[in-house]
């Protein structure tokens, strides 16, 4: 690569990030919890707000949730680079809010290199990617592009059973205006994500490789299994008497482990799970468990689910329990603009790597050219408290993003501008 | 039996039953929530003061989170009964709240019947009989008669990280006080908990009885296993980079189960487990599970608990988790006073039984001449919304309850008595 740190820029980057490195801390279960429209995900949308102000960009919040920050005013062929500020329950510091502040650095750079756009940019902080809160993931960047069903969407209820128009309201969001937002989607010319890396794969194709340029994002989805039983009293029931769905649920956590061996390439996990009522003496009534389940190939991912629910029917017929299934959420295979990714991947001179995680970006690559960096991930750990990625490489990442932007955006005044690194 | 209900019984009872019947409903689980120092079970404190005071006795809280009603002052011999008005998380209406009730009901008909005690009556409502808010059961009875140590009992704490202490504190309870109350103790002649039965023990007795009377409660005791292993994302980790504690924790699972047939009697499960952080697209860094594990024999109790737990061992040494063991509450086999069993199911008429359900009255067993007594349940539910007693058989508990203490507490002016059920 023909970039790489300097000490202003790591200072730079190291100020930055302890802005957001105490916000939402999660005491209980280590790392970050940070969730759609709750009190760290609110005080992280006014950090970002007051930073793109002192940067003079203006700052909006569209109809669902989403904040933009403009550089220029909107018009059709705006470069739009971001990613999200909400985390994974207990999740890592730098999955959403690294794509955060390193749009913000970039526009600094792209300022200290001497730019002046020839096309608007815009940072954008979209709400609930994890979909943390309210089960849904990407439901910023899907109520936008109509991915998601407004109506569906405002009932979504988060565990303590507030639907997600009530969340809205308590924070001064109107959610009778969420919903498709065309005209906003027509003036997007192209979308940039960074993103931490999450896995090792970076790593496997270069171990040198700072930054990778995502290539697609594999078929992925969530599946919500109710098993019901009889809730009794875990003393005094006979063995003959029980109907406890925690034993069908059992054996779904075990059918997505064997799951791993059955279909190549797959992946499926039970990380959550929620025994109704909970209590330690008490034989569960319900249990619901969430699978989420990814494969390359759409076909693969459903055909995993549809094996791993039938052991579950076969466990719950055999212990007098009912299995109830609901798509959470469903993302066929995307490919992100192979063109611009291989410009990027070009003039970077870094490798083009595939995942199975999914993003904002993967929502808006159906619309716009999309594309992906990824910055390295020396553990692979994600929505996890140990995910790290090094300051230097972080920065490294800032300048990957300003390049891209740089050539996406343009310059209106190209002899005006600094000798940068763009030049070499 | 002698006893049976009338109209004007009936009535009394669902009269009272009422006052409770709308006290902690958990829309969310189903059931009730009442747990210790919470909204609810304070309601019902205050509602059970008002009560008893209507009824000319005098109230007081002991220095452990009990509440006492007095009928003649407190001294040596008296007769003491009883229960709970807390609950299992989404549990039933009866389990304690029925022992309550009882008890007040049983003072008005002894009344009815001109009885004057010759010995001081108290009626008691113990502290978080069910652990189901700090995870050790029988709290108030184990505090009192020191089978739990108060300093480890005040740093107990609920699932939001309150300790017991400030919970305490927060309703004007002062935890400092905690600890062996032995004149209490000395005070207590005898003690008799009624009891909705929980299982249909009864039934498969005697298909005719509505009360019996219980001869012991088997060991049983209760543990905690975290499971730890390495949190990380759920679709880009690698199969072989796993080490995902629910594995090893759905293994605990079904050896629980395993045991019901392995271990002739006993009985073990898993009703509560938590995965940390509890996302869906997280593999889990940590499980939190409970097991309940009981048997009339404690070394049996023990040997199912070891041989679930190497089962679950040698699940996270293959998976790379690490597993830890707590036991939070132990107690053995216990036989409730012979004498005064079968001299109450002689009285009554009524069968034996055992329990596999703790008690206080377990717990008091080991200290004073301690009964108890159950009213049948129809389905055998408890510990679960669906628990019911038709009004009819808790009126006859109340006859039941009211006839055994009339024999405890004697009578100072026998002559004077009314004609009653105990005349025939």
């Amino acid at each position: 690569m023909r970039f790489g740190p300097s000490p202003g820029d790591a200072s730079r980057f190291v100020s930055a990030w302890s802005d957001v490195a105490g916000v939402g801390r999660d005491h209980l279960r280590g790392g970050y919890s940070r969730h759609a429209f709750d009190d760290p995900e609110m005080q992280l949308r006014q950090w970002f707000a007051e930073q793109a102000q002192r940067r003079g960009l203006e700052v909006e919040n569209d109809r669902n949730g989403n904040v933009w920050a403009w550089w220029g005013a909107p018009a059709p062929g705006a470069v739009v680079t971001g990613s999200h500020l909400d985390s994974v329950p207990g999740g890592g510091a730098f999955d959403g809010p690294l794509g955060v502040v390193s749009a913000l650095l970039a526009v600094d750079e792209l300022r200290v290199r001497g730019i002046t756009p020839a096309r608007p940019l815009a940072l954008a902080c979209f709400l609930d990617e994890e979909g943390g809160r309210f089960g849904l993931p990407c439901l910023g960047s899907r109520l936008l592009t109509g991915a998601a069903d407004a109506d569906h969407v405002r009932r979504l209820h988060d565990a303590d059973g507030m639907s997600l128009a009530d969340a809205a309201r308590r924070v001064g969001f109107d959610p009778s205006t969420m919903g498709p937002d065309p005209a906003r989607l027509a003036t997007i010319g192209a979308f940039v994500e960074l993103h931490i890396e999450q896995g090792r794969l970076l790593r496997a194709v270069d171990p040198a490789a700072v930054v990778g340029v995502a290539s697609e994002i594999v078929a992925h989805g969530r599946w919500r299994l109710t098993i019901t039983g009889q809730g009794n009293h875990a003393g005094t029931t006979a063995p003959a008497d029980r109907a406890d769905p925690m034993i069908p649920a059992a054996a779904a956590v075990l059918a997505a482990r064997r799951a791993l061996s059955g279909f190549d390439g797959a992946v499926a996990t039970v990380g959550r799970i929620i025994p109704v009522p909970g209590g330690t003496n008490v034989i569960a009534s319900a249990v619901s468990l969430w699978l989420d389940v990814r494969h390359a190939d759409a076909t693969v991912t459903a055909a995993v689910v549809d094996a791993i629910v039938a052991d579950v029917r076969a466990e719950a017929a055999a212990e007098g329990c009912t299995v109830m299934v609901q798509r959470e959420s469903m993302s066929d295979r995307v490919t992100f603009d192979p063109g611009l990714g291989l410009e990027i991947s070009g003039r970077l001179g870094v490798p083009v790597i595939p995942t199975a995680a999914g993003h904002d970006a993967g929502v808006f690559a159906a619309h716009v050219p999309t594309a992906m960096l990824f910055v390295r991930n020396p553990s692979g750990v994600s929505h996890a408290p140990d995910e790290h990625a090094d300051a230097a490489d972080c920065v490294t990442g800032v300048q990957a993003l300003a390049d891209v932007l740089e050539t996406l955006v343009g310059d209106i005044n190209p002899a005006a501008r600094h000798v940068g690194a763009g030049d070499e």
